[in-house]
Formats: structure tokens, C-alpha cells, sequence
């Protein structure tokens, strides 16, 4: 049970911003986003995926967002459009209370330096530290306690969640959503070894990111050795991911939650990596690769589709057995070809 | 080597609290609670694993709390208690430096929205701040530099350690515990994609934790889509844990560290996750299901039990080799199969 | 693109700090240090492993640190060195920015207890707060929002970067790093079962990190239940890495992202632990143990050399035939047995 208050929209008004056609009362409003069952008499809900077509006869939301086929299963009002998953995505970003609780403007707490540059309409929260030289875009949001390094640069239209770090020397794009307590541009891990202890490598190089970025809770992009980390435009990064230093990470490209990706790998454009996928260092991964959840892959990959790493699970009593005998397995094999030669 | 104080008992003072029973001088004074092995004179050790029952002869303790059965064999004061292991956790929250260190307050440094409600008793440490709406129950502690975000619910009795998130419409139920740099709330990883790029699909849900859940270090719990994230009662969540929008854990139920679940996965009551997990999203987990350490579980599984996937470790030489082999096994089970016809 | 101030040095200067000997004009300065294809006119740069000979040649750089057997290829000044990786990383040390950046001083922001110390030439940054009884060595750095908890001592010419969280009664060595958002010090991860619900184990001991130890972003290394954790010396520490309670590693190992110890695992010195490699808890890994990104590791190990577990990665259709016959293998292997007896 949340306690947020969204803000209310006609049908009309809605139909109006995403394109859609009204069948039903265009002056009924509505106050609220949800799922078709669990929506009520003030909200709106949307069918998007056929699995949930069954819940629709039943719903008891003011207006139903969906694709025209459906129109007439629909037991109440409806805005009726091609896409109706996008269609949702759109009326979700309608409907967010932190949209409408836009204040700019910058808290007397929050500690400016001097030579920071702040853009137009720019909303700084409370204990926000802005260091020397940094560079805030136009309508930029930062949140609570967040810290914008020495000489960082945030593209307009960002929003920073409480407790980011962005680092010095690191650029960001525009309209880019850093989640809570992400940081942007941490040391990358190099040490030289002397044969007997290890010398700090200084991380020189920055992180940049693309425009259209978003960084989730508590992920980190560690800044370059030499040059930069790169993370293309419309990258799409979700929470517990580990960025080290000089990847790249090519435009439209999808990690989820859990990912560890080593030093200097380059990742296509429009790649999806599974929650807890690893990748090695020094690899290339061509456009268009997909992994499967927690897979490791230690190779590039030259042909985009699906690759997976990794058993499946299955009772302890059978893995336990299975798993001994998988640490014979080579053996097992060359049982097979004596067997065969017989 | 640390330097806390710990606080001070009399052995009659703590056998009453643990409703134990003394067998030797009930004066005696403990400050502190160390292992069989590392107690000093001053200091109070237990026995609750008979792994350890070679150490208690030796044991240098003032006191030692341990089962009836082992009193004879203790070479000091005793406190005796049919499980040992649970007076030892009890033990361990008296001794608790931190619960001495209690000061309610509200720092002069602490941002509180005037719109906020504090409760009674509550501490609220420096660099602090608390948004809108906001309600803290009675005895609640906030560490410093802890964020509260607008119209979020902390419960009584809670502990937010230090640089907590909670976001907005979040709700924290009571004696509930935070370690540092948890994130309660943040973005689902929720876009559409509408053939050529992502939009995001705001994340209008909340998060609910119940009472006495725990949180650990650099977790993250993400909020709903639509609907909320909900964590059960007597919840507890290791450090570096993912917890993606609209995953259900039922209560007292356990996750070890770095276990990463996506979205809208349902775990029952009562079950064991071990470290570094993975289950998929939408999946169901039936009450008492336990997962060894780092298996990826991709199918629900309805019957109770320990289950596994992966592989042991063992030489890298050796891996190699049946590592290779894997990418062969179907290849030779069908060679095994043709040997069998013949 | 960065836009942070490099230092500059003629190369006289650097081949004194190296002990490198200059050929060409040693009173050339350079302002950065950039890779053999990438610096430019105003950069050094350096040739430390062969398969970038072939980069020397059109190296548009001041002057290049390589070994004397490479000096005559090169088509500029040279710094020549029997160990160019190590002169690099000495180095990228001398031209780091955050270097040159120190600016003693305590921010007027910041929240220090009465009763904490603060050595000399210490650096605390805004909206820093340090607790009672905390002792912060000389030529200290604290960077923005972090937190030093009660009792804890930070050794002298350490330096914290952004929001890191030492907790109550940590010991932190000298010239230790710690990047953003890491917590040294949350709690352990212990509870009781009473056979219907958890009971909390107050995590009594503290955490101990050598001297030159560096942990990365958003690591987190718990406190020990009763005794510490402890770190040795010069142990390097990735991001996103989970150390739980009474965790022991020795001097010089490394621990690259993502890994995840389990409670009172100790192991050895100069162990090098792969990306996302998880240990059970309770093990001994002796000195010199290597594994391989992604293994779990569920027995203790004592004999050094490099241990794996997994499978590679492959497409995910061969993969799903292979994950299959993994559930049969013990079946397979006993049909294989089987046939040999025929």
C-alpha cells in the first residue's frame, strides 16, 4: 500500500497525448495506473499481452487502454491504439508522481562550488554536493546527498536519484536517469604486480555516457585506465551491475540486474545480457547478441543470437550425482570411443 | 583489534534476562562476549555447536553459557539454557554497543520536511534528510546521511544505518533493520521497446517490508511497476542482494548474499536462498524451497526440498578438459544410445 | 572526452622519479599520459607488452617509457626502464588529477564529533560526518558524504572518495583506498532459528584492513559476529564484492568484481580470485590459489595452482540439448558402465 497521489487526467486528454481513440465518455477521468485486476473505479488499466485477456470481462477499471481487435471485449470505456504496450509506457510516465513534484530550484544546504555552472530550472536537493567545475544542464534534477564530481558534466534533462556519485572528469548525457546510489566513474581496478606486491595504477581516463541512459540502484561504471569507459546512447543498465574500466557498450544495448562485465570488452549495439551474465575482459561481442541469465562468456562472439552457459537446476540428490559425474566426463567420453572402436 | 565498549552484566542479571540458570558466583561481572577460544577473564563465551566442546576445558572465559548436559565439564561459572545458540543470539543484542549508544534527537544538520511526522523518541542523525509526507514511528534510529523520501512509512522500533535510500511511497515496517547504502524503492528495470529503442515505463508501485525484516549492505529492492514489491514479515536479506519490482518473499524466509531475483518472481514462506542465486523472473517458489549456493533456477518449483544446478570445482586442467566435453554431451549420450542398439 | 587538468613534467623530471634514463631532449615536457595510439603531441606514453610493438612506429606521443631492447624502433624520445608496466603505473600516479587536487581542510559542512581526532594535513570534504572517538590519521582524505562511524580509525594517507561507509569500530590500515559508496563494517549476516522465526545475532566483532588495501565501488565487507573480519596487507578489492563476517584474506591476494565470500572462509596470500567467483563459507583456501571468473568453490583447497567450475558458453540451442543430458549424466555414465560389462 503506497501513499503517493497521482495526477488525474480526462480520456480525452489522455487520447490526445498518446495518439489513441476514445470509445466511451472522453470527459471520464481518471487518477491512476493499474494492473486490469487490480485496478478500481478511478484508475485505468491496459492489455497489452493476450495472457491477460481473461482478466478483462472482469475489470473493474474506469477505462481500459488496448488494441482496437479488443475493443468490443471490453466491458467499460476504452482508448483504443496500435501498440498498446508503448502506449502504457507513455501513460506510465503520465501518471508519475515524481514528474509532478518538479520544485526547481537549490537547497540551502547543498554545497555549490563557485566555479560549478548551473543550467536553467535545475532542482538540487538537500546535502547535494556539486564540486569544482562541474557543469549542470538545463532541468537537470539531483537528489538527496548526491555528489557531481570536479569538472563532470550532466546533459539536460537528467535526474540524479539520491546518493549517486558521479565521479570528477566524467561526462553524462541528456536525459539520463542515475538510480539511487550508483557510481559513475569509481576507480577501475589496475595494479601492476612486481612479483611480490601490487603498485596502484591511477585510473586517468573518465566514464561517458550516452544520452537516453539509464543507470539502476546501487550499479557501478568504473572510469577508464587510459581513456574513457563508454556507454553508448540508450543503454539501459539495471541494478547490482559492475562496468570495469574501457568497456564499451554499444547504443540500445540492455543489461540486467547482476551483470559483471571485465576490463575492455566492447558490446554491440542492441546486445541484452541476462541477469548475472559475466563476460571476460578483452572480448568483442558483435550487434544483436542475446545471453541468457548467469551465463560466463570467455570468448568474443562474432554472429549475433542467443548464448548460454551453465546447467539447469534441478533436486540436490540428482545434481549431486550428476555433478560428480561431470567431473569425469572426459574420461566418460573416452570410455565411449574405446567402447566404440570394439 | 577494535576499540567499542561494551556494556557491563552481572551473570544473575543475564540469566534472568535469558531465563537461564547460574551455577557459580551470580556477582560476577562480564563486559563482553568472545569465543570459547578468545574469551578473556572478563568476558562471557558459549557452547552451542559440539564441534567446539574440545575448546571449553581450556576456555580462559569468566562464564560460559552451554546446555545443562556440558555444565560438568566447564571449568568456571556457567549459565545453563536448553539452546544455547538462541541465549547466544539474546546475549549478543545486550552487548550490542550500538543499542547503548541509543541518543534520541534530531540532529541540528538533519533536513526534515515541515510536512514530515516524527515520532516519539526517534534519533535522526546528521546530514539526514527526510521529504515530504514522510511518517518515522516511535524509537526509530536514522544514520547519518540517510535519505527518507516523500510520504514513505519507517515503522516503529526500525534501524536506517548510515546512507540508507528509502524512497518515496515506501513502506518500512517496525523493528525492521537497514544496513548501509541499502536502496528501499529504487526504478524497476521496466522499458518497452518499440522495434528501434527503448521507453521507459515509469515505476508507479511502491515497496512494502514487513516487520522485522532485515536488509544488508548494498542491497537493492526495487519498486513495482504497478503494484508493489512486498517483502514479508521476519524477512532476511544479505548484503549486495537484487530484488527486481513486484517480487513477493514470503515471510521468514532467508537470502544469503549476492542473490539476484527478477521481476515479479514469487518466493514462499519460509525458504533458503544460498549465495549468489539467480531465479528468473515470473516464477513461483512453494514454502520451504532451498537453492544452493550460485544455481540458477529457471522453472518454478512446487515441491519442497533442496535444489541445485552448476558444477563442483575442481583443477583448471581437469575443467578444461570436461568442460569441453559438455559441449559434446549431447552428441555423446545419442553415441551411446547408438552403441546400445547395436 | 574529460576535460580534467593533467600536472606536466619535463622528462628529466620523470626519468629522475622512474629511474629511467632519457634518449632525446629531456627537457621536453609532456602534460598526460595517453596509450601508444591515442597520445598526442603534449603525451607520453608506453610500451609494456609486446602485442602493441606495432602501434610504436606511428605513435604521434612526446616520448614513450619502454625496455632499452625497444628504444631504437621508436620514432620519438624514449624513457627507457627494465619494467615499462611498472614505471606506468608510477606514472599514471604522477599525473593523476585527484593528486594534484588535495586542499587540506576541514569543510565547513562537515559534522565531526568532539571527542574524534583529526590528524595532520587531513582533507575532510562537505557534508562529511564523523562520529565519537573516531582517530583520522595524518594527510587523510575524506571525500564528500562519507561517513566515519564511532571508535573507528582511519590510517594515515588513506583516502575515501565519495559516500563510503566505515562503520562503528573499524580499524582501516594507511594509504588504504576506498572508492564510493563501498561500507566497511555493516552488519554480518546472523540469526537463530527457533523452528518458526529468526532471531537477530548482534555482530559484535569489527572489521580490520591492512595497510595499502584498496576496495572498489560499492563493495561491502561485514563485521565479524564475535572477533573481526580482517583484511592483510596490500589485499586489492574489486567493485561490487561481498565479504561476510569473519572473513579472513591474506596479504597481496586480489579479488576481482563482483566475488562473494561467505562467512569465516580464510584465505591464503597472494590468492587471485576471477569476476564473480563465490566461495562457501567456513573453507581454507591455501596461499597462491587461482580461480576462474564465475566459480563456486564448496571445499576447502590446499594446494596452489587455478581451479574452475562451470561450463563455456555456446549457442542456446546446442546448449538446451546439453543442459538436458546434464540431468542424465549419472544415468548416462551407469549406461556407459553397462555396456563396457557387456
Amino acid at each position: 500500500m503506497t501513499i503517493v497521489q497521482y495526477p488525474t487526467y480526462t480520456l480525452d486528454e489522455l487520447a490526445d497525448r498518446l495518439n489513441a481513440r476514445v470509445i466511451g465518455d472522453g470527459q471520464r477521468t481518471v487518477s491512476g495506473l493499474a494492473t486490469l485486476s487490480d485496478a478500481g473505479p478511478h484508475e485505468l488499466t491496459f492489455l497489452a499481452n493476450r495472457a491477460y485477456l481473461k482478466y478483462l470481462p472482469a475489470t473493474k477499471a474506469a477505462a481500459v487502454l488496448l488494441h482496437p481487435d479488443h475493443a468490443e471485449e471490453c466491458p467499460t470505456a476504452c482508448l483504443t491504439l496500435d501498440n498498446p504496450y508503448l502506449g502504457y509506457a507513455e501513460l506510465s510516465r503520465l501518471f508519475d508522481p515524481l514528474a509532478a513534484r518538479y520544485r526547481p530550484g537549490v537547497h540551502a544546504s547543498a554545497v555549490i562550488a563557485e566555479s560549478a555552472k548551473l543550467g536553467d530550472n535545475v532542482e538540487i536537493g538537500p546535502q547535494v554536493v556539486i564540486e569544482d567545475g562541474a557543469v549542470i544542464g538545463d532541468d537537470v534534477v539531483i537528489g538527496p546527498g548526491s555528489v557531481v564530481g570536479a569538472d563532470s558534466v550532466i546533459g539536460a534533462g537528467s535526474r540524479l536519484h539520491a546518493h549517486v556519485s558521479v565521479c570528477h572528469g566524467v561526462v553524462v548525457g541528456e536525459r539520463v536517469v542515475l538510480n539511487s546510489h550508483c557510481v559513475i566513474g569509481g576507480d577501475g581496478f589496475g595494479f601492476a604486480h612486481d612479483g611480490s606486491r601490487w603498485h596502484k595504477i591511477a585510473q586517468l581516463g573518465g566514464v561517458v555516457l550516452g544520452n537516453d541512459v539509464e543507470v539502476g540502484s546501487c550499479s557501478s561504471i568504473d572510469r577508464g585506465a587510459l581513456g574513457d569507459t563508454v556507454i553508448g546512447n540508450d543503454v539501459k543498465i539495471d541494478s547490482q551491475v559492475q562496468i570495469a574500466h574501457n568497456v564499451q557498450i554499444g547504443d540500445h544495448s540492455a543489461l540486467a540486474g547482476c551483470v559483471g562485465i571485465a576490463g575492455s570488452t566492447k558490446v554491440g549495439r542492441h546486445c541484452m545480457l541476462g541477469g548475472g551474465v559475466g563476460l571476460s575482459g578483452h572480448l568483442t561481442l558483435c550487434d544483436g547478441v542475446q545471453v541468457t541469465g548467469m551465463s560466463l562468456v570467455t570468448n568474443s562472439i562474432h554472429e549475433p543470437g542467443v548464448y548460454s552457459s551453465g546447467t539447469g537446476s534441478m533436486r540436490n540428490a540428482l545434481w549431486r550425482k550428476n555433478a560428480v559425474r561431470f567431473k569425469q566426463l572426459d574420461e566418460l567420453a573416452k570410455r565411449v570411443t574405446r567402447l566404440e572402436k570394439k
